[in-house]
């Protein structure tokens, strides 16, 4: 469906959360979903959902912010992207649209992530 | 991994998001993800990914809210459920954990709707 494209390689340097550090990157969509992402403009916000493909799914507790001082919790209730089933939540501001490519601020998922879906944010019942 | 049980059983007695009349549900989770679960407490409020089974992913454009006034758009730039790659995005509230299963509020999902993930909400740097 389409693919990030980061400066980011590796999973060590990349942050946590976008809004501690990531760069911008590039969503690169296939051809078969164009009309799907013809109306994303900029200057939209949106939440781009990723296939953490590098992640562990055998994992089901982890010490938040790999703190070695906090207690091992339930992936459920941290953002940690080894879990059963790893799915990559992203707020992002959208930057540029260019044909199938859309840049976008502030992501912390590394190069070649795949994206599985755009969802527009929706701040008010207005915007519905 | 888990699946909705809602008085809701069919796609058109859903709202169309959480927050317009949802009733309450519950999430039972699978005992193979008992320990990534048991985490989650009353008063926490989740972001709940499900898979719209009963989606259409060959729909890249809808009329925002099936109003015919409003001109077709790329679903990517809407929260049409409808959509390539049909993952559901709910925010609630738990409001009562029982072992595998967790009560929450205002979920939109139909009854069987698969639970694909689980993240808290992190509102402040602290929660982090």
């Amino acid at each position: 469906m389409a693919r990030v494209e980061s400066p980011l390689r590796e999973r060590a340097e990349a942050p946590k959360q976008g809004d501690e550090g990531a760069p911008e990157a590039w969503l690169v969509f296939d051809a078969d979903v164009a009309a799907a992402m013809a109306d994303l403009r900029a200057g939209d916000d949106a939440l781009v959902l990723t296939w953490l493909d590098r992640a562990d799914r055998s994992v089901l507790t982890v010490r938040p912010r790999s703190d070695p001082s906090r207690p091992e919790t339930g992936v459920f209730s941290t953002r940690s992207p080894d879990r059963p089933n790893p799915i990559g939540l992203h707020r992002v501001r959208v930057l540029e649209v260019d044909g199938l490519r859309v840049r976008v601020g502030d992501l912390e998922a590394i190069d070649g992530t795949p994206v599985v879906d755009v969802k527009r944010v929706l701040e008010r019942p207005g915007d519905r």
